[in-house]
């Protein structure tokens, strides 16, 4: 088992220690590996690396997902929850996406801003 | 003189004295009022607003600009100086546009990474 | 208060009264000042200029909209009703829509048709 | 008529052959020879050309409209169906999905594995 | 031969002659009926239509090309150039680009606005 | 070392057994790992996938990447030489990124088709 792999897997018990099952019976059989995969791309590869901490990565990934429009909105909302879950305030989220409106234009920002809302709801705050 | 306006003139006092006359000369011909506009709603309406700091801004931007790929290569090139300019570091840009390559792709990370290579070139490191 | 501002204020008047109140309900406790923001940079800033007809600026946002694909048709869905309550057709709509497969592809045409295709069906056309 | 028209009606034939009167029906009202213009455009002047067989035409189209994201969902239902039909396997659908992680993102990826499921599903597979 | 190959053909003699025969020398040999195609498509099936004037036609079309950002420039500066030769006015072509600040960006919009910076010099504005 | 970048190495040998190296000699500076990661998650966890064959997958990169528009330009040059190295013909290179203007546009289809008219020539034909 690669060292990657492993990385990732350590850094999901953190977080998440339910995702490369989760991913793994709804994806792994048209995909083979597919859970593998991305816990190996994604938090081996990425999230674990040091030189940025963990809540500048997940407001810059929130940055980058409103950028791109509302097509993303199902990996914004797991985002905000995410960041939401390690420290970053509901303040700095939607800060970062009405900054957005600059890069993305007015109609992603707001979309991104909608989910938001959403997520703060369902969250009950 | 609006409120916007004021903050905005304010905010660039600090970093980019020069900006709003370079504005002008450039664009204020073509588009009446260009200049003004632009400082207003960049930096009296965005940046600096309170809620998020300066430094997570910029990371932020530059992960978005990444994203959207090569053809924002020079307001990512801008937008890596100023971050320099008030204290990211290099290693904080590498891994925010490394971590672009899951949501922008491949191809705009490695575009974006070459960008970021010949700033630093340019600034001597 | 700014001049930008009340440009946009004033330019609201004619148009959509209500727009700065509603915005603010929805969204100016997670993004204190959104509305006033909003009302400055969209109408005070850029809808309110001299220089293009309104007419011709609403053809734009809706052509724009279309090429940038579905995750904007709330946006598109708004600007359709403004454009027909200034007296842009719906034959004008369709057309600019239509036009829009050379840049944005077929998709996102079908789409924003669509789109317009509900709109007129709601307004009882 | 045409000879591209023509191509494509011929073309049709045997993939599609209510589609004309069906894209009539729904938009030629609002967009005269709506119908008549996609068929000669996209079967006459694109997928009934030589030089590249139409199971790796459609892999192709499956490809672009994953990378674009899920805004194109629709239209990515129908060449996913298409294709099938046409013998491309579900393995290699899902194969070439999975692919453009490298160059649309994981979101859009997984959005349009997402959408390969439910049409899978829908096919009682 | 087709009608709206004819038309496209038509719609060109007033406009760039030219163009059918440039197009064909750089590309039917690499896309055997390229340039056929596109006048068909593009100005027999699109430009040529009623219900929308040509001068509204390519401001919008500069309007998209600008939210899409830079990677069009090529084409940007056909349009602001085939627009100037239809009578829309540097004025008209400036307010556009501007307005697409609010749904490309920030940077899409300083991109084109350079484009048509350089168009204009180069007429001898 | 783990098993996705044992295969990705090995797929490496038989297409570029240099790119790791240069790879790491450009990026490993600035983003450590960068050179193992790519190959691990490229050439390891999707190239050398069983389920579709690698001529098909470079034709749908090539695919993706025009429809993305010009500013993956350096990737789309990468991409064509590597699929005329494995066998595709220039007439597939071309056919497919003509197929594109009814997904990207036709401007990210002329910009593709003049990368490719590039390498084609570079190399001789």
């Amino acid at each position: 088992m690669g060292e990657a792999l492993d990385r990732g897997r350590d850094f999901l018990q953190s977080i998440d220690p339910e995702l490369e099952k989760i991913l793994g019976e709804r994806y792994d059989e048209l995909v083979p590996e597919f859970s593998e995969s991305l816990v190996e791309t994604i938090y081996g590869r990425v999230y674990s690396r040091p030189g940025l901490d963990i809540k500048t990565r997940l407001i810059s990934t929130i940055a980058a997902l409103t950028a791109q429009g509302a097509q993303t909105s199902p990996q914004l909302r797991i985002n905000i929850k995410n960041a939401l879950n390690v420290g970053v305030t509901k303040q700095e989220i939607c800060e970062v996406i009405f900054q957005m409106s600059l890069y993305g234009g007015m109609p992603a920002m707001i979309n991104a801003l909608n989910t938001a809302k959403d997520v703060f709801a369902e969250l009950g705050d």
